[in-house]
């Protein structure tokens, strides 16, 4: 299977099935991609050679059928590789790691737009005057504590559901946006946020984001290059 | 099982796993909350009751699991209903499938919030000035059309996959969207809007939408009232 990516400094939605497919120790080729947003650009040539329009992650199977979009990706992973623990093993465990992807696919709209993922930016001096001035951020915030307390609660941790599944790997560039921007972390909810940072998918990709030199300006709406001091 | 939903004038989220249990034929109990987003309304309370802060659809599973979100209801349903086709049966078709939903799921931004579904308003005044005044509109459609050539191209109609499946309830909404705004629809394509405007579980969603008589403002950027002349 090929994996097509982008920059892992920036791409949140690529990281979601890297880190998955990479912790579970899923069998994949990498095929990066860099983000080149201008129209006739390679990044849209290679996605054109896919049959695609736009947008990365793509997966590729074996058999040539074209899979993107990571929520979709994860759930043909998951029937490809039924016994890896893709998904909680119990049914009603699944039906609830399933409402936490698809909400977070959907939703989060504030937190997206305000704090998009930067890997090797220190952006703590920003988190809380986005917080002030943004109610949605503190709302996606809200919503999303609530549920992470609710699936430990259940659980009893390290993970979500207990062992590392999808629902972690759609929430490991969520970690990386709440340590980047300083934004404030339960105190019930740090061990979790430290088990994912220390997660061997998680720690390999911000190893690699850390060796990306490109700075790419419509993800970055509070620098002009990567040594500006950070303002809102 | 019991489906939460919301009001069918306007709940393009609710829609979507209305139509594919109606159109399936799969039994529940529906369980309407009428459409209020003040805090502490009934509408929140009800969900509360559930253990949410938001949203619905909500499916409420006989062992009293809850499963929000629509995607996540259309994955535990195929889970239940292996043979009832919500995903297409070839793997591959399957994958596409998925590809579909979940890109509509995470995506299509600015047709959503410039045309929010209104089931039972002519809006067709104001489609060609959107589409001037919103490239993320032209955009949109642009990148849905092109998915759908494809899906149909391969499966030879009249659903995207040949028979109805979950893909072709999510873009039920789609549908109402192009049709109420007057939004350009390609000839090559007007067979399957026609397919699904016929499609059993859209009629019956359409029916009653008609039959709702609440105004809800939060939804309507271009009337004051019902009878208000629609403006941009
Ligand atoms: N819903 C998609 C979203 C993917 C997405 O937005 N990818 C960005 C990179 S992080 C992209 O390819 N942007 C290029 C474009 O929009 O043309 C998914 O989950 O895979
Ligand atoms: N991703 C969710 C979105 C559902 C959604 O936004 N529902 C709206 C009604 S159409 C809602 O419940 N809004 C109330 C709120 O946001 O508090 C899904 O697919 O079910």
């Amino acid at each position: 299977m090929k994996l097509y990516i982008t920059n892992k400094n920036y791409s949140s939605w690529s990281m979601r099935p890297w880190v998955l497919m990479h912790t579970l120790e899923l069998p994949f080729e990498e095929v990066m991609v860099s983000l080149d947003l201008r129209p006739g650009s390679a990044f849209y040539q290679t996605l054109a050679q896919l049959g695609l329009i736009s947008k990365v992650p793509v997966l590729v199977l074996d058999d040539g059928t074209v899979v993107n979009d990571s929520l979709a990706i994860v759930e043909t992973l998951a029937e490809l590789y039924p016994e890896r623990g893709i998904w909680p093993r119990h049914a009603a465990a699944r039906a609830r790691a399933r409402s936490l992807c698809a909400q977070m696919h959907a939703g989060f709209g504030a937190l997206r737009q305000h704090c998009p993922m930067n890997v090797e930016a220190d952006l703590r001096a920003l988190g809380p005057a986005l917080l002030q001035a943004q109610a949605g951020v503190r709302a996606d915030l809200e919503h999303l504590y609530a549920l992470w307390e609710d699936a430990l609660a259940r659980s009893g941790g390290p993970y979500l559901f207990g062992e590392f599944c999808a629902a972690d790997a759609f929430f490991a560039p969520v970690v990386m946006r709440l340590t980047r921007y300083g934004l404030p972390i339960p105190a019930a909810l740090s061990p979790y946020v430290q088990t994912l940072e220390h997660n061997a998918g998680v720690r390999a990709w911000v190893q690699a984001a850390l060796l990306e030199r490109q700075f790419v300006p419509e993800d970055e709406p509070y620098r002009r290059s990567a040594s500006d001091t950070p303002k809102l």
